[in-house]
Protein backbone atom coordinates (compact mmCIF):
# COMPACT_ATOMS: atom_id res chain seq x y z
CA UNK A 1 0.00 0.00 0.00
CA UNK A 2 1.06 3.37 -0.54
CA UNK A 3 1.63 5.26 2.79
CA UNK A 4 -0.03 8.17 3.56
CA UNK A 5 1.11 11.72 2.88
CA UNK A 6 3.17 13.89 5.44
CA UNK A 7 0.61 16.68 7.09
CA UNK A 8 2.39 20.23 7.82
CA UNK A 9 0.09 22.61 9.66
CA UNK A 10 0.94 26.74 9.39
CA UNK A 11 3.16 26.38 12.95
CA UNK A 12 5.21 23.24 11.67
CA UNK A 13 5.68 25.06 8.43
CA UNK A 14 6.76 28.17 10.67
CA UNK A 15 8.97 26.05 12.75
CA UNK A 16 11.27 24.62 9.58
CA UNK A 17 11.14 26.86 6.91
CA UNK A 18 13.99 30.21 7.68
CA UNK A 19 13.86 33.25 5.45
CA UNK A 20 17.61 32.81 4.96
CA UNK A 21 17.50 29.47 3.26
CA UNK A 22 14.41 30.81 1.37
CA UNK A 23 16.02 33.14 -0.66
CA UNK A 24 18.77 31.19 -2.35
CA UNK A 25 15.98 28.45 -2.98
CA UNK A 26 14.10 31.02 -4.87
CA UNK A 27 16.80 32.40 -7.07
CA UNK A 28 17.67 28.93 -7.51
CA UNK A 29 13.18 28.21 -9.04
CA UNK A 30 14.01 31.61 -11.19
CA UNK A 31 17.16 30.37 -12.58
CA UNK A 32 15.61 27.30 -13.52
CA UNK A 33 12.59 28.84 -14.51
CA UNK A 34 14.65 31.34 -16.87
CA UNK A 35 16.89 27.75 -18.29
CA UNK A 36 13.57 26.49 -19.71
CA UNK A 37 13.73 23.92 -16.71
CA UNK A 38 10.28 24.56 -15.36
CA UNK A 39 6.67 23.63 -16.68
CA UNK A 40 4.43 25.91 -15.28
CA UNK A 41 0.99 26.09 -16.78
CA UNK A 42 -0.98 29.55 -16.73
CA UNK A 43 -3.22 29.25 -13.44
CA UNK A 44 -6.53 28.63 -13.21
CA UNK A 45 -8.85 31.16 -11.31
CA UNK A 46 -12.41 30.45 -10.24
CA UNK A 47 -14.35 33.43 -9.16
CA UNK A 48 -16.52 33.05 -5.92
CA UNK A 49 -18.93 36.22 -6.77
CA UNK A 50 -20.61 36.56 -3.44
CA UNK A 51 -18.85 37.19 -1.31
CA UNK A 52 -16.13 38.41 -3.82
CA UNK A 53 -13.33 35.56 -3.65
CA UNK A 54 -10.67 34.45 -5.81
CA UNK A 55 -9.65 29.90 -5.98
CA UNK A 56 -6.36 29.52 -8.05
CA UNK A 57 -4.29 26.67 -9.18
CA UNK A 58 -0.90 27.26 -9.86
CA UNK A 59 0.66 23.80 -10.45
CA UNK A 60 4.48 23.27 -11.53
CA UNK A 61 7.47 20.32 -12.26
CA UNK A 62 10.56 21.82 -11.71
CA UNK A 63 13.61 19.78 -11.10
CA UNK A 64 13.31 19.36 -7.89
CA UNK A 65 9.99 18.43 -7.46
CA UNK A 66 6.26 18.16 -8.68
CA UNK A 67 3.19 19.61 -6.88
CA UNK A 68 0.72 22.86 -6.92
CA UNK A 69 -0.38 25.47 -4.64
CA UNK A 70 -4.40 26.26 -4.05
CA UNK A 71 -4.66 29.44 -3.34
CA UNK A 72 -7.32 31.58 -2.33
CA UNK A 73 -8.05 35.58 -1.89
CA UNK A 74 -10.92 36.89 -0.01
CA UNK A 75 -10.38 40.68 0.51
CA UNK A 76 -14.00 40.65 3.00
CA UNK A 77 -11.92 38.79 5.19
CA UNK A 78 -10.07 41.36 6.20
CA UNK A 79 -13.64 42.41 8.35
CA UNK A 80 -13.84 39.29 9.67
CA UNK A 81 -10.35 39.36 10.90
CA UNK A 82 -9.27 35.71 8.87
CA UNK A 83 -6.33 35.65 6.67
CA UNK A 84 -7.12 37.61 2.93
CA UNK A 85 -4.63 34.96 1.33
CA UNK A 86 -4.79 31.44 2.41
CA UNK A 87 -2.79 28.30 0.63
CA UNK A 88 -2.55 24.52 0.73
CA UNK A 89 0.64 22.98 -1.11
CA UNK A 90 0.79 19.51 -2.45
CA UNK A 91 3.57 17.94 -3.24
CA UNK A 92 3.84 14.75 -5.25
CA UNK A 93 6.52 12.56 -5.75
CA UNK A 94 7.46 13.00 -10.09
CA UNK A 95 8.15 9.30 -10.45
CA UNK A 96 5.12 7.50 -9.20
CA UNK A 97 2.86 10.37 -8.86
CA UNK A 98 2.47 8.96 -5.40
CA UNK A 99 1.14 12.28 -2.96
CA UNK A 100 4.37 12.84 -0.67
CA UNK A 101 3.17 16.12 1.04
CA UNK A 102 0.15 18.50 1.98
CA UNK A 103 1.33 21.89 3.88
CA UNK A 104 -0.24 24.71 4.71
CA UNK A 105 0.42 27.80 2.10
CA UNK A 106 -0.70 30.85 4.19
CA UNK A 107 3.12 31.27 5.53
CA UNK A 108 4.68 30.32 2.66
CA UNK A 109 2.79 32.30 0.54
CA UNK A 110 3.82 35.33 2.72
CA UNK A 111 7.36 34.42 3.14
CA UNK A 112 8.08 32.91 -0.43
CA UNK A 113 6.83 36.79 -2.39
CA UNK A 114 9.08 38.51 -0.20
CA UNK A 115 12.13 36.13 -0.89
CA UNK A 116 11.57 36.33 -4.67
CA UNK A 117 11.77 40.41 -3.97
CA UNK A 118 14.72 39.84 -2.01
CA UNK A 119 16.52 37.47 -4.42
CA UNK A 120 15.56 40.38 -6.87
CA UNK A 121 16.95 42.93 -4.84
CA UNK A 122 20.08 41.61 -4.11
CA UNK A 123 20.73 41.33 -7.97
CA UNK A 124 18.95 44.75 -8.84
CA UNK A 125 19.62 47.30 -6.15
CA UNK A 126 22.30 49.58 -5.77
CA UNK A 127 24.67 47.65 -3.34
CA UNK A 128 24.90 50.02 -0.93
CA UNK A 129 21.58 50.83 -0.65
CA UNK A 130 20.75 52.61 3.11
CA UNK A 131 17.08 53.45 2.75
CA UNK A 132 14.42 51.45 2.21
CA UNK A 133 10.70 52.69 2.08
CA UNK A 134 8.02 50.47 2.36
CA UNK A 135 4.22 51.48 0.93
CA UNK A 136 2.09 49.45 3.04
CA UNK A 137 1.69 47.90 6.49
CA UNK A 138 0.21 44.27 6.59
CA UNK A 139 2.11 40.73 5.89
CA UNK A 140 3.71 41.64 3.00
CA UNK A 141 5.29 44.48 4.22
CA UNK A 142 6.32 42.47 7.61
CA UNK A 143 7.42 39.75 5.34
CA UNK A 144 9.72 42.32 3.17
CA UNK A 145 11.13 44.43 5.95
CA UNK A 146 12.23 40.35 7.57
CA UNK A 147 13.61 39.30 3.70
CA UNK A 148 15.52 42.79 2.35
CA UNK A 149 16.85 42.82 5.58
CA UNK A 150 18.90 40.02 4.85
CA UNK A 151 20.05 41.15 1.31
CA UNK A 152 20.80 44.92 2.19
CA UNK A 153 22.25 46.68 5.44
CA UNK A 154 19.52 49.21 5.62
CA UNK A 155 19.79 52.59 7.45
CA UNK A 156 16.51 53.50 7.31
CA UNK A 157 13.12 52.26 6.99
CA UNK A 158 10.08 54.25 5.82
CA UNK A 159 6.89 53.68 6.28
CA UNK A 160 3.26 54.85 4.75
CA UNK A 161 -0.01 53.02 4.73
CA UNK A 162 -3.54 54.49 3.54
CA UNK A 163 -3.95 54.20 7.43
CA UNK A 164 -2.00 56.77 9.26
CA UNK A 165 -2.39 54.32 12.32
CA UNK A 166 -1.30 51.06 10.78
CA UNK A 167 2.00 52.93 9.55
CA UNK A 168 3.08 54.32 12.97
CA UNK A 169 2.29 50.74 14.80
CA UNK A 170 4.36 49.52 11.92
CA UNK A 171 6.91 51.75 11.93
CA UNK A 172 7.87 51.21 15.62
CA UNK A 173 7.28 47.40 15.20
CA UNK A 174 10.09 47.68 12.92
CA UNK A 175 11.68 50.36 14.03
CA UNK A 176 11.45 52.97 11.27
CA UNK A 177 9.44 56.13 10.19
CA UNK A 178 5.57 56.73 9.82
CA UNK A 179 5.26 59.65 6.86
CA UNK A 180 3.52 60.32 3.65
CA UNK A 181 4.09 58.03 0.75
CA UNK A 182 5.86 60.97 -1.20
CA UNK A 183 8.45 61.37 1.60
CA UNK A 184 9.14 57.64 1.84
CA UNK A 185 9.85 57.46 -1.45
CA UNK A 186 11.63 60.22 -2.53
CA UNK A 187 15.61 59.44 -2.07
CA UNK A 188 14.83 55.74 -1.06
CA UNK A 189 17.37 53.57 -2.83
CA UNK A 190 14.82 50.37 -2.88
CA UNK A 191 11.29 51.09 -2.25
CA UNK A 192 8.57 48.36 -1.95
CA UNK A 193 4.43 48.47 -2.72
CA UNK A 194 2.56 46.05 -0.91
CA UNK A 195 -1.10 47.08 -0.68
CA UNK A 196 -4.22 45.93 -2.21
CA UNK A 197 -4.77 49.49 -3.69
CA UNK A 198 -5.66 49.38 -7.12
CA UNK A 199 -5.18 52.74 -7.61
CA UNK A 200 -1.78 53.75 -8.36
CA UNK A 201 0.14 54.97 -4.43
CA UNK A 202 3.21 56.75 -5.85
CA UNK A 203 4.57 58.33 -8.44
CA UNK A 204 7.69 57.13 -10.99
CA UNK A 205 8.23 61.23 -10.55
CA UNK A 206 9.14 60.61 -6.82
CA UNK A 207 11.75 58.17 -7.51
CA UNK A 208 15.55 58.68 -6.95
CA UNK A 209 17.42 57.40 -10.12
CA UNK A 210 18.94 54.09 -9.85
CA UNK A 211 16.51 53.02 -7.33
CA UNK A 212 14.92 49.70 -7.34
CA UNK A 213 10.78 48.91 -7.17
CA UNK A 214 9.41 45.86 -6.05
CA UNK A 215 5.73 45.87 -6.85
CA UNK A 216 3.56 43.24 -5.43
CA UNK A 217 0.34 42.44 -6.01
CA UNK A 218 -1.68 43.45 -9.01
CA UNK A 219 -2.04 39.41 -9.70
CA UNK A 220 -5.76 39.59 -11.60
CA UNK A 221 -6.04 41.97 -15.15
CA UNK A 222 -8.31 44.72 -13.40
CA UNK B 1 -7.09 31.49 14.19
CA UNK B 2 -7.64 29.22 11.34
CA UNK B 3 -8.80 25.70 12.29
CA UNK B 4 -6.69 23.38 10.28
CA UNK B 5 -8.33 21.27 7.94
CA UNK B 6 -10.03 17.67 8.29
CA UNK B 7 -7.31 15.00 6.41
CA UNK B 8 -8.99 11.96 5.69
CA UNK B 9 -6.82 9.27 4.17
CA UNK B 10 -8.46 6.16 1.95
CA UNK B 11 -9.60 4.23 4.89
CA UNK B 12 -11.39 6.86 6.53
CA UNK B 13 -12.87 7.60 3.22
CA UNK B 14 -14.08 3.65 2.63
CA UNK B 15 -15.92 3.78 6.40
CA UNK B 16 -18.33 6.77 4.96
CA UNK B 17 -18.59 6.74 1.59
CA UNK B 18 -21.50 4.14 0.23
CA UNK B 19 -22.06 3.77 -3.71
CA UNK B 20 -25.57 3.78 -3.10
CA UNK B 21 -25.38 7.10 -1.67
CA UNK B 22 -22.85 8.44 -4.89
CA UNK B 23 -25.00 7.91 -7.57
CA UNK B 24 -27.83 10.16 -6.60
CA UNK B 25 -24.63 12.62 -5.56
CA UNK B 26 -23.83 12.28 -9.02
CA UNK B 27 -26.79 12.61 -10.89
CA UNK B 28 -27.16 15.70 -9.26
CA UNK B 29 -23.62 17.09 -9.58
CA UNK B 30 -24.56 16.37 -13.84
CA UNK B 31 -28.04 17.91 -13.42
CA UNK B 32 -26.65 21.24 -12.01
CA UNK B 33 -23.85 21.32 -13.75
CA UNK B 34 -26.08 20.55 -17.32
CA UNK B 35 -28.51 23.86 -15.49
CA UNK B 36 -25.35 25.64 -16.06
CA UNK B 37 -24.39 26.02 -11.87
CA UNK B 38 -21.27 24.69 -12.32
CA UNK B 39 -18.11 26.33 -12.91
CA UNK B 40 -15.42 24.35 -14.06
CA UNK B 41 -12.36 25.03 -15.99
CA UNK B 42 -10.86 22.81 -18.18
CA UNK B 43 -8.48 20.89 -16.39
CA UNK B 44 -4.74 21.72 -16.75
CA UNK B 45 -2.54 18.70 -17.01
CA UNK B 46 1.37 18.84 -16.66
CA UNK B 47 2.84 15.66 -18.35
CA UNK B 48 5.98 14.32 -16.49
CA UNK B 49 8.14 12.40 -19.23
CA UNK B 50 10.23 10.01 -17.89
CA UNK B 51 8.86 8.42 -16.74
CA UNK B 52 5.53 9.09 -18.65
CA UNK B 53 3.17 10.30 -16.07
CA UNK B 54 0.64 12.74 -15.84
CA UNK B 55 -0.75 15.63 -12.80
CA UNK B 56 -4.39 16.76 -13.59
CA UNK B 57 -5.72 19.62 -11.75
CA UNK B 58 -10.12 19.27 -12.07
CA UNK B 59 -11.24 22.50 -9.56
CA UNK B 60 -14.88 23.30 -9.58
CA UNK B 61 -17.26 25.68 -7.86
CA UNK B 62 -21.21 23.85 -7.56
CA UNK B 63 -23.90 25.19 -5.51
CA UNK B 64 -22.65 22.76 -2.74
CA UNK B 65 -19.34 23.30 -2.53
CA UNK B 66 -15.68 24.91 -3.56
CA UNK B 67 -12.72 22.76 -4.44
CA UNK B 68 -10.41 20.44 -6.66
CA UNK B 69 -8.69 17.45 -7.34
CA UNK B 70 -5.22 16.61 -8.08
CA UNK B 71 -5.07 13.54 -9.45
CA UNK B 72 -1.75 11.32 -11.43
CA UNK B 73 -1.93 9.13 -13.93
CA UNK B 74 1.65 7.13 -14.44
CA UNK B 75 0.82 3.63 -16.50
CA UNK B 76 4.15 2.42 -15.14
CA UNK B 77 3.16 2.38 -11.68
CA UNK B 78 1.44 -0.92 -12.85
CA UNK B 79 4.60 -2.90 -12.69
CA UNK B 80 5.63 -1.25 -9.58
CA UNK B 81 2.07 -2.75 -8.16
CA UNK B 82 0.82 0.42 -7.11
CA UNK B 83 -2.12 2.44 -8.32
CA UNK B 84 -1.98 4.06 -11.74
CA UNK B 85 -4.05 6.50 -10.39
CA UNK B 86 -3.58 8.72 -7.33
CA UNK B 87 -5.30 11.80 -6.06
CA UNK B 88 -6.31 13.94 -3.35
CA UNK B 89 -9.15 16.19 -2.82
CA UNK B 90 -9.44 19.26 -1.47
CA UNK B 91 -12.47 21.60 -0.15
CA UNK B 92 -12.81 25.00 0.66
CA UNK B 93 -15.33 26.87 2.30
CA UNK B 94 -16.95 29.22 -0.70
CA UNK B 95 -17.89 32.00 1.75
CA UNK B 96 -13.85 32.65 2.89
CA UNK B 97 -11.64 30.35 0.80
CA UNK B 98 -10.38 28.28 4.14
CA UNK B 99 -9.19 25.15 3.34
CA UNK B 100 -11.84 22.75 5.01
CA UNK B 101 -10.59 19.17 4.29
CA UNK B 102 -8.05 17.36 2.48
CA UNK B 103 -9.01 13.80 1.67
CA UNK B 104 -7.15 10.76 -0.18
CA UNK B 105 -8.96 10.57 -3.62
CA UNK B 106 -7.68 7.65 -5.05
CA UNK B 107 -11.14 5.52 -3.91
CA UNK B 108 -13.50 8.26 -4.33
CA UNK B 109 -12.28 8.61 -7.91
CA UNK B 110 -12.95 4.68 -8.65
CA UNK B 111 -16.27 4.89 -6.99
CA UNK B 112 -17.41 8.18 -8.62
CA UNK B 113 -16.29 7.46 -11.99
CA UNK B 114 -18.64 4.45 -11.70
CA UNK B 115 -21.31 6.43 -10.12
CA UNK B 116 -21.62 8.51 -13.16
CA UNK B 117 -21.48 5.45 -15.58
CA UNK B 118 -24.60 3.69 -12.97
CA UNK B 119 -26.19 7.23 -12.87
CA UNK B 120 -26.30 7.58 -16.77
CA UNK B 121 -27.15 3.66 -17.30
CA UNK B 122 -30.32 4.04 -14.83
CA UNK B 123 -31.48 6.55 -17.32
CA UNK B 124 -30.82 5.43 -20.25
CA UNK B 125 -30.04 1.96 -20.50
CA UNK B 126 -33.22 -0.36 -21.30
CA UNK B 127 -35.49 -0.81 -17.60
CA UNK B 128 -35.39 -4.38 -18.16
CA UNK B 129 -31.73 -4.47 -18.83
CA UNK B 130 -30.34 -8.24 -17.66
CA UNK B 131 -27.08 -8.95 -19.26
CA UNK B 132 -24.17 -6.75 -18.37
CA UNK B 133 -20.43 -6.73 -20.33
CA UNK B 134 -17.50 -5.85 -18.92
CA UNK B 135 -14.41 -5.05 -21.51
CA UNK B 136 -11.26 -5.39 -18.79
CA UNK B 137 -10.82 -6.57 -15.32
CA UNK B 138 -9.39 -4.33 -13.01
CA UNK B 139 -10.38 -1.59 -10.30
CA UNK B 140 -13.01 0.37 -12.67
CA UNK B 141 -14.49 -3.29 -13.82
CA UNK B 142 -15.17 -4.00 -10.45
CA UNK B 143 -16.55 -0.42 -9.16
CA UNK B 144 -18.85 -0.44 -12.50
CA UNK B 145 -19.97 -4.24 -11.28
CA UNK B 146 -20.91 -2.69 -7.87
CA UNK B 147 -22.21 0.74 -9.18
CA UNK B 148 -24.53 -0.92 -12.38
CA UNK B 149 -25.67 -3.78 -9.98
CA UNK B 150 -27.35 -1.07 -7.93
CA UNK B 151 -29.36 0.44 -10.78
CA UNK B 152 -30.35 -2.58 -12.86
CA UNK B 153 -31.29 -6.11 -12.13
CA UNK B 154 -28.02 -8.51 -13.69
CA UNK B 155 -29.02 -11.88 -14.57
CA UNK B 156 -25.83 -12.66 -16.13
CA UNK B 157 -22.09 -10.84 -16.28
CA UNK B 158 -19.76 -11.38 -19.31
CA UNK B 159 -16.01 -10.27 -18.75
CA UNK B 160 -13.42 -10.12 -21.13
CA UNK B 161 -10.00 -8.73 -20.45
CA UNK B 162 -7.04 -8.85 -22.45
CA UNK B 163 -5.38 -11.22 -20.40
CA UNK B 164 -7.52 -14.46 -19.97
CA UNK B 165 -6.42 -15.21 -16.35
CA UNK B 166 -7.34 -11.56 -15.25
CA UNK B 167 -10.86 -12.15 -16.61
CA UNK B 168 -11.70 -15.61 -15.47
CA UNK B 169 -10.42 -14.72 -11.56
CA UNK B 170 -12.44 -11.39 -11.94
CA UNK B 171 -15.56 -13.23 -13.21
CA UNK B 172 -14.82 -15.61 -10.09
CA UNK B 173 -15.57 -13.15 -8.12
CA UNK B 174 -18.60 -11.70 -9.03
CA UNK B 175 -20.03 -14.61 -9.94
CA UNK B 176 -19.66 -14.02 -13.78
CA UNK B 177 -18.22 -16.04 -17.02
CA UNK B 178 -15.49 -15.06 -18.95
CA UNK B 179 -15.35 -15.08 -22.46
CA UNK B 180 -14.21 -13.81 -26.01
CA UNK B 181 -15.01 -9.59 -26.32
CA UNK B 182 -17.12 -10.43 -29.27
CA UNK B 183 -19.50 -13.47 -27.18
CA UNK B 184 -19.57 -10.53 -24.31
CA UNK B 185 -20.85 -7.79 -26.30
CA UNK B 186 -22.94 -9.65 -28.54
CA UNK B 187 -26.93 -9.62 -26.91
CA UNK B 188 -25.66 -7.47 -23.92
CA UNK B 189 -27.81 -5.05 -23.05
CA UNK B 190 -25.23 -2.65 -20.65
CA UNK B 191 -21.25 -2.93 -22.14
CA UNK B 192 -18.62 -1.20 -20.15
CA UNK B 193 -15.46 -0.72 -21.19
CA UNK B 194 -13.01 -0.38 -18.67
CA UNK B 195 -9.05 -1.13 -20.35
CA UNK B 196 -6.48 1.03 -20.58
CA UNK B 197 -6.28 0.25 -24.41
CA UNK B 198 -5.28 2.42 -26.55
CA UNK B 199 -6.60 0.29 -29.73
CA UNK B 200 -10.96 -0.52 -30.27
CA UNK B 201 -11.55 -3.62 -28.07
CA UNK B 202 -14.95 -3.75 -29.50
CA UNK B 203 -16.90 -3.09 -32.99
CA UNK B 204 -19.97 -1.50 -32.85
CA UNK B 205 -21.78 -4.34 -35.56
CA UNK B 206 -21.92 -5.98 -32.02
CA UNK B 207 -23.88 -4.23 -30.59
CA UNK B 208 -27.63 -5.32 -29.74
CA UNK B 209 -30.22 -2.71 -30.89
CA UNK B 210 -30.93 -0.59 -27.91
CA UNK B 211 -28.14 -1.74 -25.62
CA UNK B 212 -26.56 0.72 -23.66
CA UNK B 213 -22.50 1.78 -23.87
CA UNK B 214 -20.55 3.22 -20.75
CA UNK B 215 -16.94 4.12 -22.65
CA UNK B 216 -14.67 4.92 -19.89
CA UNK B 217 -11.24 6.30 -20.12
CA UNK B 218 -9.55 8.23 -22.95
CA UNK B 219 -9.11 11.22 -20.94
CA UNK B 220 -6.08 12.20 -23.29
CA UNK B 221 -6.10 13.29 -26.90
CA UNK B 222 -4.38 10.46 -28.74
Amino acid sequence: MVNKPLFLNEEQVRQHLRMVDLIPAMEKALIDFSAGKVTQPVRSVIKIDPPGGFLGLMPALTPDGLGLKAVTFYPSNAERRIPTHMATIFLVDPETGTPLAIMDGRLITEMRTAAVSAAATKLLAPPDAKILAVLGSGVQARSHVEALRLVRKFEEIRVWSPTRQHAEQFAKEIRGKAMSAEDAVRGADVVVTVTNSKAPVMKGSWLKRGSHVNAIGACRPN
